[in-house]
């Protein structure tokens, strides 16, 4: 008992460095099984823990900022960050120099790294919840690519009924992640499965596949790696992420990109290197294997941030390929754009854009404000939407919430 | 010029530490994209990098042995591990007394945690390398189970041809992952879509579905949580290992679990725990949602280590529901066993038993010799197979070559 009471001391100590946050911590939902830590409270502040006895400093590294944690008599590390913003955020903990996982944590791909993540509560989160509904499946496919001349990964969703209707084929969503990330987020910290179950059991949304690609994975035997640019380039896989680039800071909004179709980061076109492996294998796989439709009218493209440049690219230089048009967190498109574009007006059934309101609110890049050049678009006929997650930046929870709006949209 | 002579220096020194090791390293196929460490060389050591530049203490704690990596100039840490077994093998890093996942690594379910893993070059490995044959798929699947009255999640492998031939039916393998690992291990370090495949394209195997459960998953809203023992019960997810238990230590092996059907750890019967949601939940979800044959003749079970000691338990208490049963480093089935179930012997089309050489040579725990169990067994008439890993342990690799050896004998 004295035992206890010289512990609970310890932590009280530890946790009153951290200025008076509210005791009602409880794990995250994204911890690894049976692991209490990291906590977060309904102020959504983080607490992380870590067990280093022989440490001189550890930190809690999430939201670009480094919170101090402080040692117990057991070696135990404990602290707490500023409240974070609804939703899933990527963070780690830094131990004596060393910035490693949480091993506390389950692993998500972004940042161009494999590592922690957590889950603060929203108050929407019934949306993105595994509930018992039907369940569609998420399917795992490796595939090769003529163009690369590798194999490639990537994720299809399937809605529940798909297994119990052998005869019917379905329309279909390509959906992408941004700069530092792979066909993994959509599936694990985007919650596409439980989202679209979610709502085709409300009735909200009609049943439609998802394909969750990897378009950064565009180079292979047969296609050898360019030198890349020095800095502003595509994110590499697991590479330094430049600053400014897509992934956490502003978005690149109204402004087209330099140089016409062919999303341009720091001058490197790489919409144009996964395009080709878009058209000649990964759309031709999907329609030999599931029962999709295979018209325009029946494909939709979406993607964030720079998967959302992406999606602005390849419909640009493909008009009439996809019918449905999402980007979100990554720019829009404008009135002259569409009108060079051959086909696109008659082709397009919807332009959804969607941002974070921070993102709106921060606008640092000097681009130009979204909303009236869509509304311009809409003005010419076109099906517009906008939508603004509340309260959210560049992050997981504005694109979940997009998708939520977007997927209600498709296909009606 | 000079810096990079000083770099090269200071790394031959750290290097020379330890021992005459050859120096062919290349990066594992385990490592996250793009990242160099761990790398293996030919004689199967492990070598680590750690930047850690306030660290006084880093280590790789791998096969249950810790090295010490030394550090650089620029607070880089480099060391090499004795030489490992072919195939996979899980590890973390210890830095200043703190246990933590490498962040060059991918992360994997087992030892009771999700963490770091590397991949050891195998003469053999071929059998489950990505290449490009008719790909099947791996299908994530949550569903209800109205025993434990939660979701559970499982992944279903459905062969290549499975979308091709919308009216046929499949025969299915239930494979089970052993203590402190869940559904993940067969999925992702056991490779088993990447064995199916490629067996099936060679024609050496029919094609069947391979669902992959999580046999721990036991509780819930209707199902509360027992009070566990103290030691030797089965494996929390996430909570820690007791010593000897199965995973790493030796396996249970001819002996049969004292008490009849019902797989003993410590005196806690967890197959009967799990039996219950095999029955009313896992089967009937699969033969709902898939294109599966519902019967014996049809249906095999197997599984490694405690998912062994489950097979065993669950085909003597349930003779006629399984045809064909895999026990890899997990035990056998005695004359006596057979006898006493009622309808084994008339179901049965095949035992399967396998073990790596290493667990055979090192038998610790006093069990009787598995061998001749299954030869005598043999002599009564049913159709067993004894296999043994060469110059593996209970590990995956002993796992990856029975599944391939099992596989090619089901269903025919």
């Amino acid at each position: 008992m004295k035992k206890i009471s010289i512990c609970l001391c310890l932590l009280l100590a530890a946790v009153s460095l951290s200025a008076q946050v509210k005791e009602d911590f409880k794990p995250a939902t994204s911890n690894q099984p049976n692991h209490r830590y990291p906590m977060v409270n309904s102020e959504r502040v983080v607490r992380a823990q870590v067990t280093a006895p022989d440490a001189h400093s550890v930190k809690l590294d999430i939201g670009g900022v480094k919170y101090d944690l402080v040692k117990d008599a057991n070696g135990v590390w404990t602290g707490d960050s500023a409240p974070q913003d609804e939703g899933f955020h990527y963070y780690q903990i830094e131990i004596d120099g060393a910035s490693v996982p949480d091993p506390g944590s389950l692993y998500f791909n972004g940042s161009s790294r494999w590592g922690s993540g957590i889950e603060v509560p929203a108050a929407d989160e019934d949306f993105y919840a595994l509930k018992n509904v039907p369940q569609g499946q998420v399917h795992e496919v490796y595939y090769f690519s003529s163009v690369t001349g590798s194999m490639h990964h990537c994720y299809v969703y399937t809605p529940a009924e798909y297994n119990k209707n052998p005869n019917k084929k379905y329309p279909v969503l390509y959906l992408y992640h941004g700069g530092g990330e792979d066909e993994h987020g959509w599936a694990q910290q985007g919650r596409t499965g439980m989202i679209m179950d979610n709502l085709i059991a409300a009735g909200k949304a009609v049943p439609f596949l998802v394909v969750m690609d990897n378009s950064s994975d565009t180079y292979g035997p047969n296609r050898p790696r360019p030198q890349m640019p020095a800095f502003g380039g595509p994110m590499p896989q697991g590479g330094q992420r430049p600053q400014g680039a897509p992934g956490q800071g502003a978005p690149q909004g109204g402004q087209r990109p330099q140089g016409g179709p062919g999303a341009m980061m720091g001058g490197f076109d790489f919409a144009s290197a996964y395009q080709e492996i878009l058209e000649k294998d990964l759309i031709p796989m999907v329609e030999a294997n599931f029962r999709v439709v295979g018209d325009a009218q029946h494909r939709a493209m979406a993607g964030l941030s720079m998967g959302g440049m992406l999606t602005h690219s390849i419909a640009l230089a493909n008009p009439t390929l996809f019918g449905w048009l999402g980007i979100m967190s990554g720019g829009v498109f404008s009135v002259d754009e569409v009108a060079q574009a051959k086909g696109f007006r008659e082709t397009n059934k919807l332009i959804f854009i969607s941002f974070g309101s921070r993102e709106l609110e921060n606008r640092v890049m000097g681009y130009s404000d979204p909303k009236p050049i869509n509304e311009e678009l809409g003005k010419t006929g076109m099906n517009t939407v906008f939508y603004v997650s509340p309260n959210t930046a560049h992050e997981w929870q504005s694109w979940r919430r997009a998708l939520y709006q977007f997927a209600q949209r498709l296909f009606k």
